[in-house]
């Protein structure tokens, strides 16, 4: 007890100190489950012990949001107040570093009125928007995980509840690369540093485009943006310099395994196959295909939760676009714990995926010269879904194609295909 | 366990109908502690369920505010945001129903820096006030209590962890009035017809002063108001007709066994002895007395505590006024089940008390004519403190002297010295 104690305190510290770096004299917000009290108290001291003038802890609990869907109008569901607006701005000016901590019930959203939710978020989405956007990419946040005993109870069916939450602590640690009796600040370095060396090879080959192949039937053409680069592990923060000083390196996801990237819009064909399932908005989607034309999602079909892809596909009418390409080497230590998390933070980087919804605007060249609608127009996908899905196993190879027709091979057997 | 769960669906339906008794369409907010995240979903459900339009669930937790206090300036501890403006407007315009949920460990807050948090109340109050005044006694509300592990442990020291905590709350329900087999609305109505009748004769009396002794030492006269008159159990939402279009009968204490009143400011003499404890900003003061004059604290000493009684009392000019005499018979079912709460809220209702600080505006005869500056004039003292401590005992006395020199018997040993 004594010994977990201590992982979840270096755990607190690593997720403060290297996911999002907080900075001297930075507001610092934490978003948790109501039922992650004592490691929001961990989170917290190590906030303020790395120097935050204020730290705001956000609790949630699940079945309250069932019940606001139940209950609540959908006006009421979608009402941004004087004090909502008064928060966001506040956020615009002082760009506080965003903790959010995943710990949710994979299932716990069942029975949610999706269609009522979609509403809501339709109306509020377009009022929100402008906020989101003057913050983008200017401030830290990290998204990583913590067990929860349902949770625990979903990924580890077999195992009585306090074995199974303790077998899922153990697996966020090890995942998060704090492997009993090595440094996890120096495992991270190390780790940075091999994503540097594949995402410089991946930008200095300039492909047109990728070709995913696969046994499961996967076949499938993504198109490069020429201005639009390939990205991996920890960031600088764009708005660093002008606002704190001095360049600020963060991790967003902890655990992260993917380099990624955002393909032009509108081009990509043919057919992609799930293989994970996909937990959204609490509900699962299985076994599902996806096939593209001139880039969008034209058919699609599930062995289950059919019904939840259908709302995610057409959440917006860019929903149905892709925002992101990302290649994970199945040896990736998710994919070797042999666990399915129920969980995208988790799961995502156990395989190579894709997103539907919106691109990343700051991989874009100059992006910052160009306000989001331009950028749009210029082929990066915007819509108020961002939903990873996995395609990758041992079994996939992707080919990149240069402009000359040139083919590289990037990934044969889910493995990087070159040596950097 | 099912057993306790319908229990805990029963308290929080009676919280919710006969506590802050929520009216259809009207928003909701809760205060509760993290850890209370199963009482928090029981009490969103019934809100929604007597027709809430919202439910806002405001989770706290104990160790983050002595983490607050440690670490932020106090000009951070003090800050008004934009964001709790347009909150403390939002709720000044709505009124919502505010159910508070009181569970926190009684030591819980021992090592706060109680001079810091007093700095940055006295810079928060005065920039608040004018909100609270705004709204004061056009919402109803409720405080009630909810067994945590660390509160129970406090109250039966003696037990293990878990009968501990069963034991709080099988005291809270049945000390709310929930005992098995009976129906707690109509136990409340009755109850609550008991309290008008008590109420009813002290106010047809018009006592001058009310002369305390017990022979522990108490020996202590206050003078009563004529215009203020003696109220007890639910209320009369007084805003009510006007908003409601219907009156609105609520419970703000569960449990609650006082009739209370707020004394003439400035007329009261000699000595009282504290009989319980005082749970104080999480830290506890014990067998403590003080002497007024001229209705004003001048002397007072404490076994323990005595630093922070020293604070409670000099909080601001009228911290060492009082603001209420409550009457509580010793034969309350608190005080019968023998059990010291360390809470208030429980506490209180086993005894006699007296509070210093802010009196009650709404007890005055037409309130609702005179600006709360005003009222303060006509002898309501106003503070940014209300803290109630217990002086009653089975030993206590009480007289009632009228203008014309009768005196009428009004407590012996203890219990009401009349027929009602």
């Amino acid at each position: 007890m004594e010994n977990f104690e201590k992982r979840l305190e270096d755990y607190a510290k690593l997720i403060v100190e290297v996911g999002v770096n907080v900075q001297k004299g930075q507001p610092v917000e934490i978003r948790i489950a109501a039922d992650q009290y004592v490691f929001a108290e961990k989170l917290t001291k190590a906030a303020y012990e790395a120097g935050a003038s204020s730290v705001r802890v956000d609790f949630n609990h699940q079945p309250l949001s069932l019940l606001h869907n139940q209950y609540k109008t959908v006006e009421k569901l979608a009402e941004v107040s004087a004090e909502d607006k008064a928060r966001l701005e506040y956020s615009v000016e002082n760009l506080p570093a965003m903790i959010a901590i995943t710990s949710a019930d994979p299932d716990g959203l069942k029975g949610m009125d999706m269609a009522k939710q979609q509403k809501a978020s339709a109306i509020r989405y377009p009022i929100i928007k402008p906020y989101i956007d003057k913050m983008e990419s200017k401030y830290q946040w990290v998204i990583a995980g913590a067990a929860s005993p349902a949770w625990a109870q979903k990924v580890f069916p077999d195992l009585p509840a306090e074995e199974a939450l303790a077998a899922l602590w153990d697996a966020i640690f090890k995942t998060s690369r704090m492997e009993a009796g090595t440094d996890p600040v120096k495992n991270w370095d190390k780790h940075n540093a091999s994503f540097k060396a594949h995402m410089d090879w991946l930008n200095e080959q300039h492909f047109d485009y990728l070709h995913y192949k696969s046994p499961k039937g996967t076949d499938f053409k993504a198109w490069l943006h020429p201005k639009v680069k390939w990205l991996g592990g920890g960031e600088k923060l764009h708005g660093g310099p002008e606002r704190l000083g001095h360049e600020v390196f963060y991790n967003p996801n902890m655990p992260t395994e993917e380099i990624f990237t955002t393909p032009m819009k509108g081009k990509a064909e043919g057919t992609v196959y799930s293989t994970k399932p996909l937990s959204y908005m609490g509900q699962l989607i299985e076994n599902f295909s996806i096939t593209f034309k001139d880039g969008k999602a034209v058919e699609w079909q599930a062995e289950s939760g059919s019904e939840v892809l259908d709302k995610m596909i057409t959440m917006d009418e860019n929903a149905a676009y892709i925002g992101e390409l990302a290649l994970v080497p199945d040896s990736s230590p998710i994919s070797q714990s042999g666990i399915l998390f129920y969980n995208t933070l988790y799961d995502e980087n156990a395989s190579c995926h894709i997103a539907l919804g919106a691109g990343f605007p700051d991989l874009y060249e100059d992006y910052d010269k160009y306000s989001r609608e331009e950028l749009e127009k210029l082929g990066i996908n915007d819509s108020m879904i961002h939903v990873d899905f996995m395609i990758g196993s041992n079994e996939l190879d992707i080919d990149g194609y240069t402009k000359d027709g040139k083919c590289v091979p990037i990934f044969r057997k889910g493995e990087w295909a070159f040596e950097v």
